[in-house]
């Protein structure tokens, strides 16, 4: 088992907490939310699955929770790289959304459509939305053309997909245990390129918050134990069901 | 004035507040600590001077200091280099001592010879002392012969300077607005080298924590100020005089 992954999807944040679409809008931590953050690198810390560098995406949900994770863990000081590439999905004009509201208002169908469709994403955000990232300084050198309006789960795939080769691979071929601290949707990509998930099945898996999963990946980078192995399971199977819960 | 430089001491740590010699002892910053670095990023937003990229030590009380002052200005997203050649000059066997406990038993001479004096360093602390960090993780890749055991102010810079020609100048030469969150001494071997302070005029100067100073650079990376420009600068004096008197 030559390579360690650990995925962590950042703790509660006040939209999540609000029952609002996210995606790109860049909200805080709950305090609970920082404790879930803490619990992880307590958790990170007692396996003993030290990351030796963490990637996160450019959001502060993320990047707080890695921070908070990583001190707990004494691994504060280890090299730290950052990408829009591991952003949240857009979630375009649901952006800022009620879900329950936009569930009653477009129906089951169309909101698990939106929610879990491969590749059917939302309608566009216009750029003059307020909950719009367009023009805002942590996108400034990203090519209009690839600054994304919405995103369907295929849509963050195909932009992800470029940073984990050039970025994560190094690192993970270097030897060294790299942590992701990203959101629900950049984690689900990861774990589908990983899995090797089908475009169908990949609507049914949910990732908690703050619940390390750990992968050991194998020459070809092939998990060894495929899903991987999160380090407190019964509680992340019971954050799971709770996403999958959401807007009901 | 082509370059922009900030300079950010941590906020008050639990050991600035115990009084004790901390040097590359890693402890927590205290919630006053914490309500500094948060203003700092207020102050640095308020003022405009957002940093492009942040240089920090390896010590938590620099690392958590950056990330609170930078979500605060919204600069969460920045990249991050961080270096053992910014961190705090090693106090040798002086670290976890108590200042006043040492100014008493050693006298006003000596106490100031250790804590200001060019070069100097106070006695070697020990491999096996509960305050060494040999051995630690942070500092594994580092050649035994080059990690401190004691450093005077000369040692520091001996060490900084080489991370300031190869990390810190090309990214002020990119035109970046570059953050360098560190600590009392690493700063005050920057700023000496800077303004070109003199072995002996350096004694006489103080960094107050959580008091961004900014350097204007020119061309040839000279202060346009001499000594910089606090974004506060009553608030810096009266910090700066506090630290001063430190142990009395």
């Amino acid at each position: 088992m030559p390579y360690t992954l650990v995925l962590l999807r950042h703790g509660e944040s006040e939209w999540n907490a609000l029952n609002l679409f996210t995606g790109w809008v860049d909200v805080a931590l709950t305090d609970r939310g920082r404790e879930e953050a803490v619990r992880a690198g307590t958790m990170i810390k007692e396996a003993g699955v030290l990351p030796d560098v963490v990637h996160t995406s450019l959001l502060r949900r993320a990047i707080n929770t890695a921070a908070s994770a990583l001190d707990t863990a004494d691994r504060h000081w280890i090299p730290v790289r950052r990408s829009w590439r591991l952003n949240e999905r857009h979630y375009g004009a649901l952006q800022g959304k009620d879900k329950k509201q936009t569930l009653e208002a477009y129906g089951e169908e169309q909101f698990m459509l939106w929610r879990r469709s491969f590749d059917v994403p939302p309608p566009v955000l216009a750029d003059d939305d307020e909950f719009s990232q367009v023009g805002d300084a942590p996108y400034a050198d990203i090519p209009d053309a690839e600054l994304p309006r919405t995103e369907c789960l295929k849509d963050v795939i195909e932009r992800l997909l470029p940073y984990w080769e050039s970025s994560i691979v190094p690192d993970l071929r270097d030897g060294k245990v790299v942590l992701i601290a990203a959101h629900g949707n950049s984690l689900r990509a990861i774990v589908k390129h990983l899995d090797g998930i089908s475009d169908e099945d990949i609507a049914g898996l949910n990732i908690p918050t703050g619940q390390p999963l750990v992968y050991r990946l194998d020459e070809s980078l092939r998990p060894t134990v495929a899903g991987g192995e999160y380090l407190d399971p019964e509680a992340a199977a019971a954050a799971a069901a709770a996403v999958a819960n959401q807007g009901r």
